[in-house]
Parts: structure tokens; sequence; C-alpha cells
């Protein structure tokens, strides 16, 4: 295991250190926790908090200030964050408007942002959530029961930080949520696994002429191992699978999001989506607004997802709003 | 070879096609060539154009848009553009008063944008360069004679591009962005080489507990192979050679960025940045701004390049200023 790294019983700490150092005009870390909130605080605005295991970075404290999250929580690599540490977060991050939990769908994550939430509401705290469940591949897996939750999630940020900055109250908040989630679909392949740093190897081994179709976030195998393809190819399969879903057809619009798993180089993330463009116009389905990157990662895994977003005026707005955060800033 | 594209002919001309299809509020590609300019057009102001070889996405078409560059060139992967596309850009980006050039410091490149700054003199446009050469690490290579550039070139982007915004004139935008380069200064390393896609085989072995210090961002090997340290001690040596220029030191306040290559997760970068933070900190040199993520790349390279920029009055408020660009926007 190659790693720029200290010791990997340190890493999620010292990476926390090194974001609140590169950011002190997004985030503040709060001490002994591992949570970062945002700096000049969330009063008289509904709070969004968002978390889940460390290495999807920028994901989540990348999303941390104006227009986006008010705290984001990190477990271990791949691991939930435990509910004290969510509590925290919670307590750090309301503003006297209530708590949206935004939790990406995984047993673990479910259960402690749940719990913490509970432990919120015991102090009078209003907290509600939604469950963000976008990737299509699979119906269950290692980590999940039902859908799993991965790149559309950054989308949930946006427009519900946009709803929220603009004074919506909780109830609001929570259903323009609710209809991103509706309205996202995902999935994701493989060129090469990841390498958590305790584990020190691979999370499974893919041979020089094989890729993984339908990954998910925290180096479990895909649903189906394959010769690798040109890139046209691997955007036809994936986007086949989205469009399966049957919500997005001729005349929609939507936005669009290429997402590089860690270690996968922009020129390709762009020679993806030239594809992805080309196929979307050719079906009628007109593209708003496309983002191209690292946005909900998996560790130093290559490859990549896409992610489709259907909108309507109310999303749109909220989408294009302005943001100002580490990872996404909208002027 | 394992790569997300459809054949290594044709990788550039389908990225930026990838590109303008996902950034059409921001750039559009000229017809026929390897150029992207900004959507809106730069009349009434000092133009800046920039490029190189490609593989270093999202620099340079990245960079184009509100307050960095006006045009960005790219030639085939690695391999400086040719004079006649670099012309076509200068053509394309000039809005009347003149255009900058910022050239990294390889042999190919100097010599072709200074072709091309004849050919568009003869023509009538009034053009001038600035040569970035911020690699501390060697003297000469492969591809250069004197010092390479490499990261540091963004910050020239950044404050030239907020000098030429704000008005200034060719011989106010020219001054500011010498000024950059002659108090900015880079270094590298690497944990693995990348892959030229036509070259279907890394550009140097390394190892499974090696690493190279020194590299540039052209799958070139560095100036030592040495035994993979924690990331403190990497830390440690590459700011230990940019602080021997002399630039830097108690009392000054600097802009950080610290760059991935390609494959290096953010979350490697984050641990780097803390150890970095502490050294400045340690030093009495103040950190005015960080950046943090993949600012200009080597493909597929896993590894990473700490930039210093010295700052005063003049180039802090360039630098604060608002930009909007695909891959750069400040508020």
């Amino acid at each position: 295991m190659k790693k720029l790294i200290n010791g990997a019983d340190d890493v999620v700490d010292e990476m926390l250190d090194g974001m609140a150092r590169a950011y002190p005009q997004y985030l503040r870390r709060l001490d002994g926790l591992d949570v970062v909130v945002r700096v000049g605080g969330s009063a008289g605005k509904v709070a969004l908090v968002s978390g889940g295991g460390s290495g999807h970075e920028p994901a989540h404290g990348g999303y941390v200030g104006k227009g986006m999250l008010d705290a984001a929580v990190s477990g271990a690599v791949f691991t939930s964050p435990t509910p004290d540490q969510v509590y925290e977060a919670i307590l750090a991050a309301n503003g006297g408007r209530g708590v949206l939990l935004v939790i990406k769908n995984y047993t673990g994550d479910v259960m402690n942002f749940e719990m913490a939430a509970d432990m919120a509401r015991d102090e009078g705290i209003e907290v509600e959530q939604v469950i963000v469940a976008d990737d299509v591949a699979v119906e269950g897996s290692t980590w999940t029961v039902g859908r799993r939750g991965i790149a559309g999630t950054v989308f949930v940020h946006k427009i519900a930080g946009a709803c929220a900055e603009a004074g919506a109250d909780l109830a609001e908040v929570r259903r323009v949520a609710q209809k991103v989630v509706e309205n996202v679909r995902s999935m994701g392949m493989a060129l090469a696994a990841c390498t958590v740093p305790s584990a020190g190897r691979p999370g499974f081994d893919l041979a020089e002429d094989e890729m993984e179709i339908g990954i998910g976030i925290h180096g479990e195998p895909g649903v189906a191992r394959e010769p690798v393809a040109p890139a046209d190819d691997v955007v036809d399969e994936l986007l086949e699978k989205i469009l399966a879903e049957g919500i997005y057809g001729a005349g929609d619009e939507v936005a669009v999001m290429v997402n590089g798993m860690g270690a996968t180089p922009l020129m390709e993330l762009f020679v993806a989506n030239r594809h992805l463009g080309e196929e979307l116009s050719a079906r009628g389905i007109r593209v708003h607004r496309t983002m191209v990157g690292n946005y909900m990662t998996s560790l130093d895994m290559a490859g990549f997802s896409i992610t489709l977003l259907k909108l309507d005026d109310e999303l749109k707005a909220l989408l294009d709003a302005p943001c100002d955060t580490p990872a996404l800033t909208q002027a």
C-alpha cells in the first residue's frame, strides 16, 4: 500500500485538521470531535447536517458553507459516525429553526443518525431527515438494505442548502430535499479497487483487462465483472440502467454529474461526458447544468459514476443559486 | 493500461468536446481547433492566453472564465501546442487591448508560443508574455532549459486574470504576472508514475516501497528515488527545498497550494496540508489562503506538489478577487 499518510490510525484526525487549516474562512472543527461546522453560524436558518464514513472527500466537509451544509460528521474510513458525534453536530449546527439530516442509505448511517436525532429531540431540537438512495446498481449489498446513497447526495446538499439559505422552514427544506431524492439516480463503475488504509490492500482484485460495473463508494465489489470496454460503451451501459428507471424522458431537463471516484483523471471524465451529452441529446433530454469532477469519492478508486437529476423550475432555481463552500462555489 | 477512453488518438479531441459540453456557460471550443475561449468575449480588457500539453486537467481549459483566462490551447498529451493553434487562440481572445501569454517553461512551449506571438504581432495585435518556472527540483530536464513551470502557474492565472478583469493595461497585467512568477516556488513528488495513453505503460517504474522526489508534470522521473516515508517527512523534504530559495521568512504572508497530481485522494492532500501548515506556522510564515485539490495534474500520477507564493497587499487583493471558471470560482 502506497499512501501519503502518517499512519492508518491517524488518517481521519489528521485529515480533519488539514481541512480546518485549509479553510478557516468556511469551517472550524469542533474540539475533540470529528465534526466540522460552518463559520459564522446558522442562526435564523434551518441547518443541514450530513456525513458518513471518511474516504469520500470532498464529501462531506467540503460542502460546509454558505448555501449547502452547516455541519459534517466524519466516521472512520468507510465507517458510520457514532451517534454521539452526529448529536454534537446537530447541537452545534442548530440555529433555532430546526435541523435536516441528509443521510446516505447505509444501515449503520441510518441507525446512528436516527439515534442522534432522537437524542437531539430530547433536548427540544426539531430534527427531520431524508435518506438518499440514488444508486440503481443494487437493491441491497454488504452495507445496505435497499439501494445505496452515492454521488446524487451532493445535489441534495446543494438544493436543500439553497432552500434553507433562502429562509424556508424545516418542513419546506425537507420537502425540497425529498423531491431531489425522488428524482435523482446514479450508477458507477471501477477500473481499479480502492485500498482502505487500515486494510493495506485493495478491497477486490481486478485483472488488467477487467472492470467492475455497479460499484458503490465503499470499496465493495460491483454487480458485474466485465472486460474493459471503450469509454463510450461504459457510458452506454451505466446510462441504460439509469434510464430504465423511467424517470427521464424526451423534453425533460436534467442536471448531470460525472463524478470521479478519486484516482480518475479529469481528462477521462470529460471523455465520458462527451458521449453522455450526445446520448442524452439524442433522446431529447436537455442538460441544464453539468458537474464534472471528484465530488463523492472512494479513496483511491479509479472509476466514475453518472448521476442524473430531473429538474423542474423550483429545483432549477435552487440548483443555480449561489453557494460558497470549499468544494463547490457558484457565483 | 486501464483508462476510461475510446482510443489514444482521440483522447484530446474528445476531452475538449466533453469539456465544452459540460461548461457552455463558461467556454466554447473553436471549430476544428484544440482551443477553448471564454464565452461573452474579452472586449475592452487585456486577454490572457495560456495552455500547453494536455494531461494537466483542469489546466488549462478549466481556468477559462471571468477573472482568469480568456483562452486555453491544448497540445497532444504532454506535447506543446503548435504555433498555429496558439495563434488562433490569440486572435480569438484579443479584445483590443492586447494579449498576455502565460507560458510554462518548457522548450517547446516557449518556442511555439513565441512564434505565435510574432505571427499575431504581424497582424497588429499587441502581445506580451511571462514564463513560469516555479519548480525548484531541477535546473534543467528532458523537457526544459532552466526550471520547469508547474502548479504555481495557476496563481499567475488567478492574479494576472484579476488584474486584467479590473481593467489594467497590458504592461500592468504583465508586471503583476511577473511579480507572481518571481515570488512563487513549487516542488512535487510521486508515489506512482503516470501512463501516457499512446505509450500504454508508466513513464517510469517505482517499487512498492519507493517514491520519486522532484517529479515534474510530464511523467518525467524526479531527482531522487527514496524509500516511501510518512507524509510529514515528505512534506518536510519538499518544504525544505522550497524554503532554501530564501524567499519566504518569518513575518511573510503566503498563499499555499497543495496540488494533487491526478490520482491522489483529497484525504491524503489534507493530511499533507496539516503538517505543512504547522511547519509554516512554526517559522512565523502566515498563511493567507490555502488551495487543496487537483489544480495542475499529470494524468493518473499519484503524488502531489507544494506551492508557496509570497504575497504583498497588491497580490493579496488580486488573489482574493472574485473569479468564475469551471475549476476555480471565488465569490
